[in-house]
């Protein structure tokens, strides 16, 4: 896919007028450092610019759709999929000085704010008055904006649902340049097509979110902890189907496998873990008088179904302690073996529940078989697995074999009738998975929707694989290799 | 718009190769059947077919498409907007035979079935096995496809969101007779465009639901109410609003204010409601040792929030009586004044929760100054009022009012911030408020993405603003008056 060539003089004109020279730049170095994000490519754009308003990226949107410039909106680039990788080069729109809260309406139960407020940073501001907006893991500095794009969410979805659970409205700029808000400030509408829910998760490519009305949470009283062990992974599975089947959904469960443990272990060896071949970490929140018996009938449960070993807390301290493993994993995982580290790829697969041993099983078969250590950790309540592959990155042998893995993993989550992205994301770094995981015919109403809205191909083209095939875009990409 | 005429020989011909004589009829007295929902609307489609299976509608759509003839998906219509009026004649599709389920997958947490199960009947099958699907007050009829086209939901929508929130993934025939699948068996995923969530709500004109896979939802052990009485209006809301602010979502809480109140001790009078403002009704649902504290907890809020009195209940005969003011409101409302009966118009508003009171004290003047009593309840968790309006239908001059009132009524709620239906849909009847609820723009965006997908405007035209000016369509379809 040929792009026309971008006329730069008449582009800096027109952005100092928009938005002033301070606020955009076209310097390399500066352009390098928006070049990528937690995915393993990266290309830069040809401008970076700092709007304020939604009027300033109304008019930059018009002028890139007349002059069929790439734009890409990007909040913390945080992401894990190359959502914000400037494949055809083009406009950057870095939205984190948008980062104001504009309303909190209490009585009403939402917040707006502007898409570049960083979730924890609003969350600060919703402590006082009782609330929360749940985010990802990487909350500390993921932005609204960026968690609406992809729709993120993290271990609390098993009970809050995912980011789109909580958007009740949005101001967009579309494609052409035009401003419109959608969704209501009703918390409840069946008001024709539902615009809210096709825009969240749409990665960027379908304009660009201005302000963002959000549902708030009421943040909860207290919290409590079980802890449990199982020896055969199947029991694991069975426990949290039984949970559910209890009527309990606890605010997250966490699983992490053999090969977590080692890993823990082996970081933290006076953390001593038992070797067993998993253990489930729920996590209750709610009101002081439902805790305890929350956590007593889940370690019940946990037992009934085949736990070794159960152990809960509902004090702080001791809270803290059996979170302790799970808080570890991320760091653990990065040097399970000399020599090898991790590289984010292929690490977001999401299966129905009772597939959840199998696909286990298969990830240690194939470290195994590749000689790659895998460290699988995930939100097993969502079916949501975060395989972390280490290799050797400065063997040039071991990138041809990782690609080879990641296509092998993310292949059986397929076959399994999941997912090749829980919360993650398509991006461009699964975007060679789209047809096979949707159809072609789904992919085809993808395709007719962008089409519809972008019919210039303008807004974050190259994603999704919308547009061009996503091998040849792969292979225009460079891959860090560090 | 005009419409090419059908050519019944060959279409006789066709369905007879397609799904047999027997089932589909193009007598005038059968399609006058199918001539109608609970709306006010009435219009005969050209034919009824009651397809079997997912490869006959493929046929029949595909058929449509190339001769360009509407095709309108319907359940058991009850729905109250009109949404399966055949605007401009064509095939009415009923579903109805398809009512199976076709898998219970209790491992995954769902269920794959038909559209054209009925609510009940499936929470009847899942009842055994610890379940639900929670569905719409007329869940008793409501097929899951209905529901699904019209992310539908009831009081209970507080606590389980609305239906959108539990499909996983939808089997649907596209205008052009295409089969494709959306979502994933996965709980969560973040891949491509959220499709579910656009047809989800699109009232049957994108495509046509052949299965559904829906998350199930584990039956709660036990329940309990409180009940609790404000002589201001204002204290009524902010004890709700009090309530989420404490970390508590109530099963439901539902709102009878004086004029439901009036009408219940009309229509039984022994029932003795105190004449008060405002009545609301919480229902609780959970495990056995989380009932009663959230019930106190609730009844404390009221207290604090200015309630003058409150009754808690969680035994069964106890809160049965409770209820069974809210359970009567419905037929309470169709004899308020002798000669006048209740009209389903402009009945389904929602607004942002603190704007209550001012939409209820605009309700009770406006139904003094039309003279049309007007029966308000609803579901003030979500801000969804259903204000019941009666009229003499004998008499002429009533409906030009009526229309003139359901008017006031609407634009009200928008200048409030809300929208013109919570959760009974566009369809024909609500169609003119779309670009004021939506805005040009947004109304843009939704023609652009029917278009895209239906280029030929075969399914259920006429609907949600999409394609003719409403009004016109308004004036081409009868209004039942009896």
């Amino acid at each position: 896919m040929e792009r026309k060539s971008i006329d730069k003089e008449k582009l800096n004109e027109f952005l100092t007028a928009t938005v002033g020279k301070e606020n955009f730049s076209m310097d390399p170095v500066m352009l390098l450092t928006f070049a990528t994000d937690a995915s393993r490519f990266e290309k830069t754009p040809d401008v970076v610019v700092r709007p304020s308003s939604t009027e300033q990226i109304s008019k930059i949107v018009r002028y890139c759709y007349e002059n069929e410039i790439p734009v890409i909106p990007a909040g913390a680039r945080t992401g894990c999929s190359g959502g914000i990788i400037a494949v055809y080069g083009g406009i950057l729109l870095d939205l984190t000085g948008m980062n104001h809260v504009l309303e909190l309406d209490v009585d009403n139960l939402q917040v707006c704010v502007e898409p570049g407020i960083v979730n924890d940073k609003l969350n600060e501001f919703l402590k006082p008055h009782g609330f929360l907006v749940p985010g990802p893991a990487s909350s500390y500095a993921a932005t609204i904006g960026g968690m609406v794009g992809n729709d993120s969410s993290g271990k609390e979805a098993v009970n809050y649902g995912t980011t789109g659970a909580y958007v009740l409205k949005m101001e967009v700029v579309l494609p052409d340049g035009r401003i419109t808000t959608v969704g209501s400030n009703a918390l409840k509408t069946a008001s024709g097509l539902n615009l809210v829910g096709l825009f969240t998760g749409s990665e960027g490519v379908l304009g660009v979110f201005t302000k963002i009305w959000l549902r708030l949470i009421p943040l909860p009283e207290t919290e409590g902890i079980a802890m449990a062990l199982f020896d055969e992974l199947e029991n694991a599975g069975k426990a949290v189907i039984n949970t559910f089947k209890a009527g309990i959904i606890p605010g997250c469960v966490e699983i992490l496998d053999k090969s977590s443990i080692y890993a823990i272990n082996q970081y933290k060896p006076e953390m001593q873990l038992p070797d067993v071949e998993a253990m489930l970490l729920y996590e209750v929140e709610g009101s002081s008088f439902e805790i305890e018996p929350k956590i007593n009938r889940i370690a019940e449960i946990c037992k009934d179904s085949g736990a070794i070993e159960v152990k809960k807390a509902t004090e702080k301290a001791e809270i803290d302690r059996l979170w302790e493993a799970r808080s570890l994993v991320g760091a653990a995982s990065v040097r399970v073996r000399e020599g090898y580290s991790r590289v984010y790829a292929g690490e977001d697969l999401a299966v129905p529940i009772s597939k959840i041993p199998e696909m286990l099983t298969f990830l240690r078969e194939a470290s195994q078989r590749y000689d790659f250590p895998i460290v699988t950790f995930g939100h097993v309540g969502d079916g949501n697995l975060h395989p972390a592959i280490t290799i050797r990155k400065e063997v040039a042998e071991d990138w041809p074999k990782l690609e080879a893995l990641i296509e092998e993993i993310n292949q059986k989550a397929l076959e399994l009738g999941g997912t090749v992205t829980g919360e993650h994301g398509i991006g461009i770094a699964r975007a060679r998975y789209m047809k096979r995981e949707h159809g072609e015919v789904a992919l085809d109403i993808m395709k007719a929707i962008k089409w519809a809205l972008d019919p210039k191909n303008i807004m974050n083209p190259g994603k999704m694989a919308l547009n061009e095939d996503p091998e040849v875009i792969l292979n225009k990409i460079p891959v860090k290799t560090i």
